[in-house]
């Protein structure tokens, strides 16, 4: 089987990953790396998973490391990945980056919005980990970035719509809401119970890092310039993200037209599930799972298209795509691993 | 001192209504109606109250109602006070009304959006109860018909652009977030704390009742005919809403021309608070109190108008803007009764 | 392989049963019933379950179901059960009933907490279905009386130690606190979110009806009548239980000989895990799983044990218990279809 | 007016504080003190106040303090008041003190708990600030120190019971539970939202700073020495604290004896309030009061007695009860101030 090792095991997307994959019967989680815990075991930060895991975090050490995996995560912050994963592929490991180092093609775009890029000679090559919408070239990929949460709940309904021009590239909005675990692990304010308990509000308005992510791919399948006002809103639970999409159907463009359009693009995919009998999504139905439930209404009196996708930002939105995409690169199942039952509540 | 009546004062609304009118020092809270409740003390359903208030709950005996009460606050679902406030009218007792019933100018879109309507000769001499926009007309009215929680959280920002035509009247998206309290005290699957719990979702997306309100008093002043795509979302948390508001400024609209439009409007009103340094509504701060916070950003891309107005929904959208339009009414100050600090957290 | 059936699957421990039972890999979940739902899909009602089941809830017809199940779980309230169980016992069918309705041996005290039995002649053989302490009577049960949550989490760490006599039976109380759900699906009140976010409170306070059903396992095994002071709290928070006991230890005992005896008791036990490593107990690393986690401290100055038990009360406290019983009497592994890895957070 | 100061403004009690004292009719809320944001206005770290509060956070200065304020509330963490409450002591300012530093009428104790202790000489005139049963003590004060959330939940219902003797004093346990701002404002992981939310757990068993506080109390008082065994939890919730405590009656001792007592302790007491009529108390009903609601049950099996007290641990467990003090102190109404309408939810 093949080994897999998971850089950064102990924050809450690398927490899920171990989860996940150790839970996995056709890979063997082979070594896992933390630099705050090394040499503490698994269980002892998260003590769910007391009797269930024997492993214990150790030191990152590049130098040795395609010794002892074929795969490895990166689930580190942005900065960090891209001083990393050159050594892991020169040294013939297949990497999975959770940040944003590897997601953009244009190093211009990435430099923007984050940092100058240290390993920029891998973007070409680097292939944008969207499960569903890039599934052929993931399989062959060497190096994948991992989409953003945020991302994820706008291109999975939008990327079919616009390749069909079915709606109008300078209409949209999205009104994206997550869960506090995207904020991660590391005590804030932001964070800290009592201010956002009983609270809700938006942040960084038409100004989130993962604008510009989304607006390349949606620019680079609509064949056109996009730009998508993006405004993220924070709530009170732990888990959970609901993007809720306002687009302007191109003329004639009926309700119809536009299940279809997203019927034949996830007729086969295993994990986006469409609300064809007027359910409207709820992320406590998509919660621990890799789903995403895509709705749809259309506000009849000026015909605007009113799209809704619901992940778990952890699940779909970091770990669970993840593995999704080590399965289609490593020529598993695509869903092997994925498809407990979720809690009813 | 004027005698002033809750009638339906154990629902959320009535009971919100009750804990500002029994502390107000300008006016008697001379009794108190509950038909599920009747003979039982204020304080036995609601035991916050304990030693605060003796008020017993007393059946509704509309007969009678001239002789304990000058003003009648009516707390009740929406169809009950169309029965019950013409008689109080003619009895000459002045009527704030919460529910929907006395809301809209037009018979033609309250029954399309509710049922026929058995007061209709009312409609026409009922006011708006948006304090800040109608301040004049509420201080005459003899029944006032108070705003919904969506709507004040929409209207507020949006009528004075609309009326300086700052922004494009076919543009414009509420994206609304409500606590669960504004689903009402009564128990159903769809308030139980299990499904509500850690879950995000939309609801009756394009098809809610408050949005032929809005309609009305956007057309209204927007002298045009205007429809808002409006899309509520439950928010897991008890008090609280937030609405984003998405609109196409005018050519050559400046966002410190919508603040000089926003400022002109409000600068004498004590409970709009316009966040012109850059700080973000957050319903934490506004919770239990009259307020509502305006925010707003220019996505600079797309010349996109993010407009953000934050309230308790339980007192600037119900019971606290029903008191301040009694002040109006008496003749009393604005704010008196309605400016206790909020709680930090 | 065995079939088995889920009767009121659409409550919350049947829809939990049904989410363990149909990833089940040794048993074949074969039919559900459900009064409110017949004839719907159950996961219309869960749509979580979405593309992962598709069972659909038929009402209840005892004549037939011995044709339809070998083993049937009965997940109603109280009072169905005992004028169920009796006709499928007859019809050669295996039973594990999650109510109170055959937990008791007493029929006295049964009908002092509930109501007249109407199978007290099932009372005797039925077996307390409480896994690690009744196992090698459950294996050959025909009738499984399934523990209540509350008492799942007094006996574990109790029964070992009054029956070793390391603690006095007089001195005993328990604090215990739950989650939401254990109330159950059905609307009221007391389940409101807005009545339940943000609130603690106690409640039957020393009169809850596990309180026998504690008293007369703990009384059994100390073999002295035994009396628990039993004070249920409500945590808002939808899924979880932990309970504190306070003892007072047999003169002499030392903390070792309290891990000692509980050690032996549990160390085949794949669903108890004992915290000698001083770590306390948190519902969230139980969430979702079927273990007990136990943890102890002795207050030095008083010598007084202060004992910790947490448990999932929808796994642990209700389906994930009945599963492990139906692997026992089916001679699975116990541990089957039960060792998801929990969630990081 | 009496000038006040509250040193330390923005930690949550500091805040609880100035949203008080902003209100209060009778003295005259001079200045704030805070390191961290010194020079920034307070409603800039807390918004819900803009409009409502002009005050400018400063630097603490000590020397030129007893110019600014008669009257001072050290908000800050324990082993800073000791260093400071001597100079304004000396300067001739009265002084409230939130910290554990002037609790303890015993060095050794408070050494014990904390750490050496640097104005021994203050401990024996300074007062415990437990206002319903130091009352007198208070009004003459120099210094008082506030007593901690947990101890006034323990403190005012068994103070009355122990010393009319009846209850047991070797027999108390307190088993309490707290809301998470409780712990303050600083970021933690234990205070992060997602380690929080959905997840219950003791904490720091038997071995809280808090129990010797109250065992000094309870000894006094009982006039023998007494240890409780205390075992505080952690509630996801923001405000609030509940506290259940077992006791054993004394020979003979009747529930109404029990309530007798208590009511005459507390009969001129504004803020007890005793649920005689069999109310259980619930954090929710005391939200954001001063309000100290305590009930009991006796277990009639065992005879054990079971006292709940609920307050809002910011409010009467810290800053209202500061406020009391302070009411005490300048001969103000008791409750002046602190006597606003609960929410009612």
């Amino acid at each position: 089987m093949t080994k897999v090792a998971v850089v950064g095991a102990t924050g809450y997307a690398g927490a899920e990953l171990v989860r996940i994959l150790a839970m996995h019967p056709e890979i063997d989680l082979a070594m896992i790396t933390s630099r705050q815990y090394a040499g503490k075991r698994f269980a002892a930060i998260y003590p769910g998973m007391e009797t269930l895991s024997p492993l214990v975090c150790e030191p990152l050490e590049i130098e040795t490391l395609d010794q002892r995996a074929d795969l490895v995560f990166l689930a580190l912050p942005h900065e960090l990945p891209m001083t990393i994963a050159p050594r892991l592929i020169a040294a013939g490991i297949r990497v999975v980056d959770l940040s944003a180092d590897f997601r953009f093609a244009s190093r211009e775009r990435y430099e923007a919005a984050y940092q100058p890029h240290r390993a920029p000679e891998l973007l070409e090559s680097a292939v944008y980990g969207l499960s569903e919408v890039y599934t052929v070239l993931i399989a062959d990929a060497v190096l994948v970035g991992n989409p953003g949460c945020y991302p994820t709940t706008v291109l999975l309904p939008l990327v079919p719509l616009l390749r069909e021009r079915l709606v109008d590239p300078e209409s949209l909005v999205a009104d994206a809401k997550s869960g506090v675990s995207g904020a991660g692990r590391s005590p804030s304010l932001a964070t800290h119970f009592c201010e956002v308990n009983e609270s809700y509000k938006p942040y960084k308005v038409a100004v989130h890092r993962h604008n510009p992510e989304m607006d390349e791919v949606l620019s680079r399948e609509a064949q056109t310039d996009v730009h998508i006002t993006f405004v993220p809103h924070l709530v009170p639970m732990t888990r959970g993200m609901l993007t809720t999409i306002y687009a302007q159907p191109a003329a004639g463009v009926t309700e119809a037209q536009i299940w279809d359009c997203l019927r034949s693009a996830y007729d086969n995919a295993p994990f986006v599930r469409l609300c064809t009998d007027g359910r409207i999504p709820d992320t406590r139905f998509v919660r621990g799972t890799n789903f995403c439930d895509i709705g749809l209404r259309l506000d009849a009196v000026n015909n605007r298209l009113v799209l809704m996708a619901a992940i778990d930002n952890l699940v779909k939105g970091a770990a669970g795509q993840a593995v999704q995409n080590m399965n289609l690169m490593l020529d598993i199942d695509e869903s092997c691993g994925l498809m407990p039952a979720p809690y009813p509540l």
